[in-house]
């Protein structure tokens, strides 16, 4: 047998990284590898009272059932509801309902893009998008970024060199991997150049409500002066995600658009997984489960800043990031951050992180690093990140 | 603003039929339009029971978190395990969990076709295949199919003239639109076609367990004899559609290649309904479930063909399903079923079926329809065969 794939698929390749953070599942391994939400922090009781709710007599059988590829309409309205309640004007039509925020890079590569589009993304950028995007063959352009966020200076530099952009990818509260915001100006400054360029910007947000200091800024969403911003949220990091579910915020013409390639793509999400998320926002108070989260991930947050500034050696920078899951460190030139983790810091100290050279869509750097602070334990957080300062201290001597 | 879309939005169109469905969701209307199991048969509280489990203080966390992209291992082995009990040999890691057996076709879609690709369908074909495939912008050869199903020597002078064909689906058990099941000759002939040719075949059974009489057929995955049918399955007819789950059994290879497909469009399915099913199968019997759903179905479908048989005029014909959702009905030749439906059926007598002209993927025929049996109450199926009848009665005079 000798099958012929697609040619997309020389784009779709595993990775080396992701092969060794699963094989090295051992137990004893301090992984700060994954983006994953604390599951101690999960409300499990609030959440098994909710599915026993929906799924009564009265209800569970319309739970179970098929729906509509949009998404439950009572959702719907209730996304739209919170979304204009903080400051993005949504109507219940604006939003689709997605399976995560995945789910909404996958529909919208789809829609815009052809083999050999351009699509600019910050450099470094977040690895699922690039994962999402490849299959639909783009060409990427990259932006710097600095502490306030994608450089629109640079931007119209790029935009100048790549007339044949199509979008812009932006995470502009708490980036991933850097964990760094866009400021207010460069906000207005992006949609200003998007609608001088005619682009689509896929703003993508699903940290922005776990800020730890400071004030929200308005979305991009909320900036947009003509239907072009695309909006991608989650309850993955706010609530749960092994729910799966995630919204897309677009104007009519564009929703229109992605709603039949949800329904191609799965038909639509969980009918059951959205009514019990509908029914956990109408019985607890969602924003007060946050404000826990927020709580508890600022000691984390402060406590790993903490031990890298205690323990790591001169020479290596990090991220002040005001939320989010990531703090992003910079290696001095010439540090490979890949090979250092799977000769050293593996092997002799059980800890992983992910090597910086999977968020660079085009030119790689090997010398940094994404931490992650929210997934493990204070403890682990102090002791693994101690281990990695030791063996940093003794190998950047 | 003028955004463009990409090239693969031309096939991506709104349904004119999906539209007057949806706009006519009067109460008093009796579709047999959808491919609803029939929710009043869910086993609710049995499920109701199996999530309280799963959102115990001891596993609720995990379930809520993330998992792996492949899905939930002991899930994978469940599946595995039941299909090789039942004839199909499947070890675990032959599974990929999956959104709904529709996401199984996206994800098959990606990983073979190219613009201008050929895929074989039968015709008429199951419109959510159409769906799923249009984005990756095919060509379609169809191949005629009769009560035997898919006619393999029409097959290949088909495949004669179309060497560049790179798949063949198929929907071989209980047929969607027409009701009919592919023979076991016919299925032999057919692997060997594809080895003779090179071609994936994409085997989609998930009516499969819907059987009401006769002997289950061995699966084409079964008689495989180089790994080249993905099989696609789901357990939205046999327990619920609102739970968003199937799987796809591959090879390795092509395993490998739909995981990382799986991975780039939306991460996972959701882990608490993957741990939640796995529990409701160790801890129910879904055989059991299975022959309480085929003994109801069997009763709708003899009691909606005998309401044709006494209802219907001369001249139109119908398919005899034993089992899955539907039976086909063939008007006379230069009868507009969209047409009837629409000036005649729906206003007239407020019943609605999908007209057949959805179903053809290349030469439109404009004289069938498709007829849900499993959707309706038993009244409902009479009240509404019998307004049809005595409508089309009238009309066909």
């Amino acid at each position: 047998m000798s099958l012929t794939f697609s040619r997309r698929m020389e784009r779709v390749r595993p990775s080396a990284i992701r092969d060794l953070l699963a094989h090295g599942a051992d137990p004893r391994l301090i992984s700060f590898g994954g983006g994953y939400p604390d599951q101690r922090l999960f409300p499990v009781a609030e959440l098994r009272s909710v599915f026993d709710s929906v799924l009564s007599d009265a209800t569970g059988s319309a739970a179970l059932q098929y729906t509509t590829s949009e998404g439950l309409p009572a959702l719907r309205a209730a996304i739209a509801d919170r979304l204009a309640a903080k400051g993005t004007p949504t109507a219940a039509d604006d939003v689709l309902i997605v399976q995560g925020g995945q789910q909404g890079l996958d529909l919208v590569g789809k829609l815009m893009l052809d083999a050999g589009d351009t699509v600019i993304v910050e450099d470094p950028t977040f690895l699922g998008a690039l994962i999402a995007l490849n299959p639909f063959e783009p060409q990427y352009a990259t932006v710097r970024i600095d502490d306030e966020g994608m450089d629109v200076e640079h931007l119209e530099t790029v935009l100048a060199r790549h007339p044949e952009t199509k979008m812009i990818y932006t995470v502009p509260d708490f980036h991933n991997p850097t964990g760094v915001t866009m400021s207010l100006a460069r906000r207005t400054r992006l949609i200003e150049l998007a609608n001088q360029h005619d682009l689509l910007i896929l703003e993508d947000t699903p940290y922005r409500e776990l800020r730890y200091d400071g004030e929200h800024l308005p979305t991009l969403r909320s900036l947009d002066t003509e239907g072009r911003v695309v909006h991608l949220g989650s309850y993955s990091k706010i609530l749960a995600p092994g729910m799966r579910l995630g919204w897309v915020i677009a104007d009519p013409d564009v929703l229109a658009r992605l709603t039949l390639l949800k329904l191609a793509a799965d038909t639509q999400s969980s009918t059951l997984n959205m009514s019990a998320i509908l029914a956990y926002t109408q019985q607890y108070d969602l924003d007060a489960h946050i404000e826990r989260l927020v709580d508890a991930y600022r000691i984390k947050r402060d406590l790993m800043l903490a031990t890298i500034d205690d323990t790591f050696p001169a020479g290596i920078e990090r991220t002040t990031p005001s939320g989010g899951l990531f703090t992003w460190l910079t290696f001095p030139e010439g540090f490979d951050s890949t090979a250092f983790m799977k000769d050293v810091a593996l092997p002799e100290a059980r800890v992983a992180y992910v090597p910086g050279a999977s968020f660079f869509a085009v030119d790689v750097k090997t010398n940094h690093a994404r931490i992650n602070f929210s997934g493990l334990s204070e403890d682990d957080i102090v002791d693994g990140i101690s281990r990695l300062g030791a063996l940093l201290t003794t190998h950047l001597k």
